[in-house]
């Protein structure tokens, strides 16, 4: 099959979605634009998409209620996972489909596929947990919760307890032969929601695992393994910058991966928050020539595409 | 593209999956051996599944959840509905692809595609709700939902109140040039979850509907819509019968569409049970020449296909 367009996988962030269900209904409405502008561009696409809000009501949900009606049942985080990405992937899809009819385009088949990524059980992240997921106990609560539920918890800030879970780097997207054949159909697909339900590989069988995924990461693993041409971090920035907030800050049009590379040694990206955007962005740029990661804002996305804004990261 | 398999959609009922989480990871172990069965029988296969106990599950942790900590915002049917596809997709396509390594057999792409179901808004059944979800309510409590959620309740047999939603006929599967383009790629696709999240046209929008399909009418549909030669119905039973549990109780082994349609006129099958199944198979088989429906046991679907057992209907 030949093709001309342009291949890339596009992570969408929390500001891409919202944090409650009436947010979500409203986001994916612009959301949606920027994406049917970038195929429009010329690209085919495949969608990424963050969980953190979404599995955390998720799990909260399912936790509270085994805990008063079934307390013999809890839902593995695996399994709410799963459920958070037909939560989003529902409504990114029903908004896709308005969006192409808006404009009166054909849609192309649009599909959200449930996707499990492998990570290693001897990742170090295992020993160590440090992602907060779920509600905020007392410390009694938390207790219980360590004793009955075999939950890691950890003091946060002050504001009470929570349960930490393991972020483990994403080794294999399963999915990777379904949404390569859907891709090359021409399907616009959203896939690996919140990185990807963690799975460990036991012989033949994949177990859920206790943790979440970086969705930037998993982009980036699917970006490389789908042989994109672009990998495109959509946030809540224009841009990446160094010496941010301080009176010589300098937004980056672009930085080779060297240049990315030695930023992050400098501690010039804030953890949690710009420098995992570009460490994907280093992984996806370093796996081959001519693979080019961008940074911006979904309503920039167009422009970005463009070269008139964003930051690009490329060798 | 050529392909001499025959194309088969699965409706995989209540006993497929069970009712609570740790039946359905045993259950699914099962099944998947059924569906890979099938296909080391030539078949191209295309997997729905009901979701009943599912998504009364997961609506019943949303709404007591809304009640309990964020009661602005309950999370509509449609939506558990989407989730209730990934709570059983996740572990069903898990286990199929263990079944294939299992007998060293390379898995084919598996993937489970969230569906939507188009519903008419003027249908019959929401005038008249009558499938009741949830958990069962006191009066009072009953009283409180219909006025503070506009829910519809009604008793249910002297034990409780319970809300009861319309179940709309499936007139279009959303996503089926997406389902017909994995298949075509020899995907094995696990689809049209619980008969699809209903929605309803309004313009270019889909509103999710304040509804419950029947996944085997919907089963029937997509088999329809994908011009697929066989409709395969797993269930509890062996076979359908006539004269019931009664002296000249007859097992069936084939119908035509008439006979079938006789039968259900002489009330010969149990609403909400074998009926909708025969209906679904009448619809499927009345649409083309050469396109048989069949009602088996799941642990016979092997011996059915070869037409050692269960119930044929066909034109």
């Amino acid at each position: 099959m030949t093709n001309k367009k342009k291949r890339m996988v596009i992570a969408l962030g929390g500001n891409a979605l919202g944090n409650t269900l009436p947010e979500q209904m409203q986001a994916v409405k612009i959301t949606s634009k920027a994406i049917v502008d970038l195929m429009e561009e010329g690209c085919e696409l495949v969608i990424v998409h963050g969980n953190g809000p979404q599995v955390g009501i998720i799990n909260n949900a399912m936790t509270d209620y085994a805990h008063h009606i079934q307390s013999t049942c809890l839902t593995p985080l695996s399994v709410c996972g799963a459920m958070s990405q037909a939560y989003v992937g529902y409504d990114l899809q029903n908004s896709l489909r308005e969006e192409f009819l808006n404009r009166q385009l054909t849609p192309p088949p649009i599909a959200t596929i449930i996707t499990q990524t492998r990570v290693d059980a001897d990742d170090p992240a295992f020993t160590e947990p440090t992602k907060p997921i779920g509600t905020f106990m007392t410390k009694e609560e938390a207790r219980e919760a360590a004793g009955e539920r075999g939950w890691i918890v950890k003091e946060d800030a002050g504001r009470g307890y929570r349960r930490v879970v393991a972020s483990p780097k994403p080794k294999e997207i399963i999915e990777l032969s379904a949404i390569r054949a859907m891709m090359n159909d021409g399907a616009l697909v959203i896939c690996t929601g919140g990185g990807g339900i963690p799975v460990i590989s036991e012989g033949n069988h994949l177990a859920g695992a206790v943790a979440v995924l970086d969705k930037d990461l998993s982009a980036a693993l699917l970006a490389e393994s789908l042989d994109a041409d672009y990998l495109f971090i959509l946030t809540a920035v224009e841009k990446a910058a160094v010496n941010f907030g301080k009176p010589d800050q300098k937004w980056l049009d672009h930085m080779t991966v060297a240049e990315a590379e030695q930023y992050c040694r400098e501690g010039q990206f804030a953890p949690g928050s710009m420098l995992p955007k570009v460490q994907a962005c280093i992984n996806f740029a370093k796996s081959g020539k001519g693979r080019t990661a961008m940074i911006s804002l979904l309503e920039k996305a167009k422009e970005a595409l463009r070269n008139e804004t964003g930051t690009t990261i490329s060798l």
